[in-house]
């Protein structure tokens, strides 16, 4: 019996076609199969599209009806693969890693830099690995891309031309392709996630800060006045933010004091933040002011707007990995 | 003869000691040079403070006080050595790269990852390497830092924690250390800028937007209505946003109407921003919207912030590279 495998295509550049606009997404599942139609010999796919976009235009309602799509393909196949744009693919993967948290399949994005028909493309190599990932067994939301598979939740894109797009930070990449073929990590103990009500409601109501020096504290006032609930700020180092002349760790307790929860993560790629080691963040421990730990940006982004979902239900959950993505139980309150 | 060489201390973690508050720093100049004799075997050098901050705390106001100081070191001295703390360094140099275009000396920052005073200190190992090249007569603004030294406009601090903290991106380093010393790159042609009047004169009236899927246009709103001068955009990928029920292009557009100054960038560290090559990109080509080709955030944000110094002196400098920080003309008109 061949592994029953669903498609679900959602645009991107592995789609794409050249248009007097430059490159449009065109191509839907059933393209992609009948131009690869090897893949067939391995599995047997049903293919659907889900939507036909660039994934810069992919956004949390696209999510949530990626992770529908996701959940009615699971009823009956054993693994899927989903391709998407490369541009936000880190995100999208991050945001279904926490909506699919306790999925027992493997859901497997990728995508390609080059579109499926260019004479050089990477996207017949990119779909054949992630189908093998696919057909794997190992549940999980995953990015399988140029001989690597990422969990969700670790994957950032780092290069906008380079074929080897994505890298797994801070973590060590899910599995390896070799001419052995696909070479899986043991796999971890899955966290104890259960009874999440509506797991698919978020809310994107989330500010992306990222620091420089500089940064005007008029901006915290703004956010509150505009009526986000969550922040994500990339801080300098382990956490610093500068108080002298502009008083960002001021601004940021009133933050806190107008209900807002704000996720502390680093602007430095590797690596983790802890502001308690010096004194420009120790004054950022307060309520409602949660350390990242050693999460992407990406994951800080998609978790908080995961746990605004239901507050109540979910807080808790920001001080611990659901989707591997940290590595410890982050500092704060 | 030994070469003259000017210390100047500026604070950071190399300087910092532990209190009651988490590290604060406290070794100034001549503490420096005490705790490391040795320096003096090789080089004539002066000490003196600048300033004493975390660089959390080092802001525009701060670049131009070191720069002052710089030029006055550079009446008497051969090389400067800075040392700084890690978190905000790359964008200090990125900053002075700018104001002191064309400077004839070495300027070389560097720091650490753990006090001078700590047993396991990177401190003096980055000390030794940043005299040897400040001593190297090579002109321009550097960070040596881990047997590498990197152009100031190319550094980007990739680590919170481990020792080599730095990265030259989209560059190669500007010199290796090895047990046979330090390795130069050939110089290149330095770049013709003369007759800039001000040049120590900034703008701090840049606004860092990083994006995220589901960024609300709103933001681009206050970013009019607050008084910025420019826009640091951190896109997807080549430079792509999204258009659908959050339209980020338009509301892009109504920024360069009020006159704002918008440079693109790319989230992704590696490679360059070129917003010509898809759909969602090509709506942005439009006056006062510039790619920032390769350019690092670090360097994208301080050279938008110097240009604003003298935009009608400046602006056509937003296309051509002035202290290594763009390998070729960006986009954009």
């Amino acid at each position: 019996m061949m592994p029953r495998i669903q498609l679900l295509a959602t645009g991107g550049t592995i789609a794409s076609q050249e248009t007097d606009k430059g490159l449009v997404p065109l191509t839907g599942a059933e393209g992609i199969l009948d131009f690869m139609p090897s893949l067939k010999d391995r599995a047997a796919i049903k293919a659907k599209d889900v939507f036909m976009l660039d994934s810069s235009n992919i956004q949390p309602e696209e999510w949530q009806q990626l992770a529908r799509a996701v959940l009615e393909a699971a009823k009956d196949a054993e693994g899927i693969v989903i391709t998407h744009g490369t541009d936000t693919m880190a995100y999208t993967a991050s945001a279904l890693s926490f909506m699919l948290a306790g999925i027992r399949i493997p859901v497997v994005f990728t995508g390609s830099q080059l579109p499926l028909r260019h004479a050089y493309s990477d996207a017949p190599g990119n779909l054949r690995e992630a189908f093998t990932m696919a057909a794997s067994g190992r549940a999980g939301v995953f990015i399988s891309f140029h001989h690597k598979v990422i969990y969700g939740t670790r994957a950032v894109k780092m290069r906008t031309l380079g074929f080897d797009a994505f890298d797994s930070i801070n973590a060590p990449p899910v599995g390896v392709f070799d001419a052995d073929g696909l070479h899986l990590a043991p796999e971890p103990k899955a966290p104890d996630i259960n009874g999440i009500k509506d797991p698919l409601a978020i809310d994107p109501r989330v500010f992306l800060l990222k620091m420089m020096p500089g940064t005007d504290p008029e901006i915290f006032d703004h956010i509150i006045h505009a009526g986000y609930r969550g922040l994500v700020m990339e801080a300098f180092g382990l956490g610093g933010l500068h108080y002298i002349r502009r008083n960002l760790i001021e601004k940021l307790h009133s933050l806190s004091a107008a209900g807002i929860i704000t996720l502390v993560t680093t602007q430095c790629l590797y690596e983790k933040a802890d502001f308690t080691i010096y004194e420009v963040g120790r004054g950022m421990i307060r309520g409602g002011i949660y350390g990242a730990h050693d999460m992407t940006t990406e994951a800080a982004v998609t978790k908080l707007m995961w746990a605004l979902g239901d507050l109540d239900e979910r807080r808790h959950l920001l001080t611990q990995s659901l989707a591997h993505e940290m590595n410890t139980a982050v500092t704060g309150t």
